[in-house]
């Protein structure tokens, strides 16, 4: 790290966060389950797989169109197992609250954070509540930890993607990032942003029922598309194509990601799940995906290639091919 | 709950916390896991019990005599789940840093974590890095949750203190607070005053080999030994009685409450732990802790009744008795 303080970049999921990650955690607290670097750590225990998860949520603000920052904190930890292909079980709940903090503000950010536990079948077994002298934080953080079982046979992982793989997306990218910013910044775009903050489990099992060669799932969140494509292709050592017109994206984020001068391979998702399977598996996976709720809009959006390794290419729509890096900086503070 | 704003008695441990956890919390997210309000959640899995806690940390300053924010986020899960009788060994880390944070600053506090993950035996398994914008919260959060294993025949538990009983404790009390005000506040008692900030773990190990009959184990952090009394006493449905002669309190803690007008018996503590047995266990429990570093100052300080339920009592030196109540208010914001 040539940088001697923290910078809103080392908490983007992107390049500055792998660095910090390597540089000051990874050398200090190495250990096998660690280094795996997945969504979840994966714990063998009594003969089980169990996977493990951790994750805190700054999101500002803190209610938004689709969701706020209680049903956001169930889904991010919830999908997060999920991309393990872990069954979600149990969460852990993490408050700090802001002295002063209004509990008309409070409590339904608690219904919310119920009822998507109810919705995705899992279950808060322990909690913490801190409190913070007003003014010396903003409003409420949140942490859910989680704990899941693999089911028997399911392997999957970001090292798991093999040439000749098909990446499969369930729906339109960007919601989650442009209605957060369009929230925040008081934007009105006319037609509506909403997040598509989701509990992903039921999709996953869903396909995991169609087969149990799925090689890799992963969340594209903070960093977008493009950073959890390219993570895939560093850990898995493959390259991977993108093919730019099927990328699925709505009228109204695009509008907003021109307005903004974002991209929209790099805006954080809540709902949204990479799927890599074995190619000829790939059109019964789409088909078990769109008879699903949060996968209507699934289809094959990108190539694995034993070609240029550790990188991310897109096929564009008139036919040229340009490198995706992973995001660098920070396009979006505080977005989950 | 008759306040409409979170205050930082909501934070305190004390009756206030336990109002919000039972009118917000408990309303909405309960399950029968939740429900035991233990130190630690117990969740059967494959034939085995699983220990599950979370606690965030927000204490300022994060350096402190005898540790910092680091340490302290290790030995405070570690010991939630020793609470429980469990072999801590899983952690997650949640970090929330502010932006322009020194890393002169955080890599010592990761290296303390290192340190304190080595010598407790645990191994952190995942981990999430968030960082919020300069001013909107202060240098450092660190969330850690934790799995352990509860060893057969091990059913340690805030409900099951009996009429009979022992309550012992492992050393003197008051250390961490008095050390974190006084740090705090700059003040400057000539003699040191250190946090007692360790890991129970091992300690908790050797009670057990000398007898599985350990009723309860409770660590008095927030609300100190008064408030965890006063929760056992409840959840037990007994009395407890505590001799206030053989309360074991430093010197340097006693003169500093004396200044700052603080009753120790209210004061956190990062090292110590309640151990309540039945009475003829209890000296082979107190000399097995002796024997450990962590218990050199080990004692009987109470008795459990079927007298006086739900209620905490002190026998004075001078032979009178008063209630002790559950910590109202908050003496201590950001004590751990």
């Amino acid at each position: 790290m040539k940088e001697a303080f923290i910078g809103l970049d080392h908490g983007s999921g992107g390049q500055a966060s792998h660095e910090l990650v390597k540089d000051i955690f990874m050398s200090r607290l190495d250990n096998e389950f660690l280094r795996a670097l997945d969504d979840s750590a994966v714990i063998p225990l009594a003969g089980q797989k169990l996977a493990v998860t951790t994750d805190s949520y700054v999101v500002d603000p803190i209610f938004f169109p689709g969701g706020n920052i209680g049903s956001l904190a169930v889904h991010g930890t919830v999908n997060d197992l999920s991309m393990q292909g872990a069954r979600p079980l149990y969460l852990t709940l993490g408050l700090i609250l802001e002295e002063g903090l209004p509990l008309e503000k409070l409590i339904p950010i608690v219904d919310s954070l119920a009822e998507a536990c109810s919705r995705a079948g899992v279950k808060v077994v322990a909690g913490d509540t801190k409190v913070v002298q007003r003014s010396h934080m903003d409003k409420i953080f949140i942490n859910t930890s989680g704990v899941g079982i693999i089911p028997e046979g399911v392997d999957v992982s970001s090292h798991n993607a093999q040439p000749g793989d098909a990446v499969i997306i369930n729906g339109p990218i960007g919601d989650h990032g442009t209605a957060i910013l369009s929230q925040r910044e008081g934007l009105d775009f006319r037609t509506e942003l909403s997040s598509d903050s989701a509990p992903l489990n039921s999709l996953v099992s869903d396909i995991l029922t169609v087969t149990l060669q799925v090689h890799v799932l992963r969340d594209p969140t903070r960093g977008g598309v493009a950073t959890a494509l390219n993570e895939i292709a560093r850990q898995s050592a493959v390259g991977i194509e993108l093919f730019e017109e099927t990328l699925p994206i709505r009228e109204p984020v695009l509008s907003a990601c021109e307005i903004l001068g974002l991209d929209p391979l790099y805006i954080a998702n809540e709902g949204k799940c990479l799927v890599i399977v074995p190619k000829d598996l790939a059109e019964q996976v789409v088909a078990a995906m769109k008879r699903h709720p949060f996968g209507t809009e699934a289809r094959v959006i990108g190539a694995v290639t034993a070609e240029n390794p550790a990188k991310v290419l897109l096929k564009t729509a008139i036919g040229g091919t340009r490198i995706v890096s992973m995001l660098t900086g920070e396009q979006l503070p505080r977005i989950c």
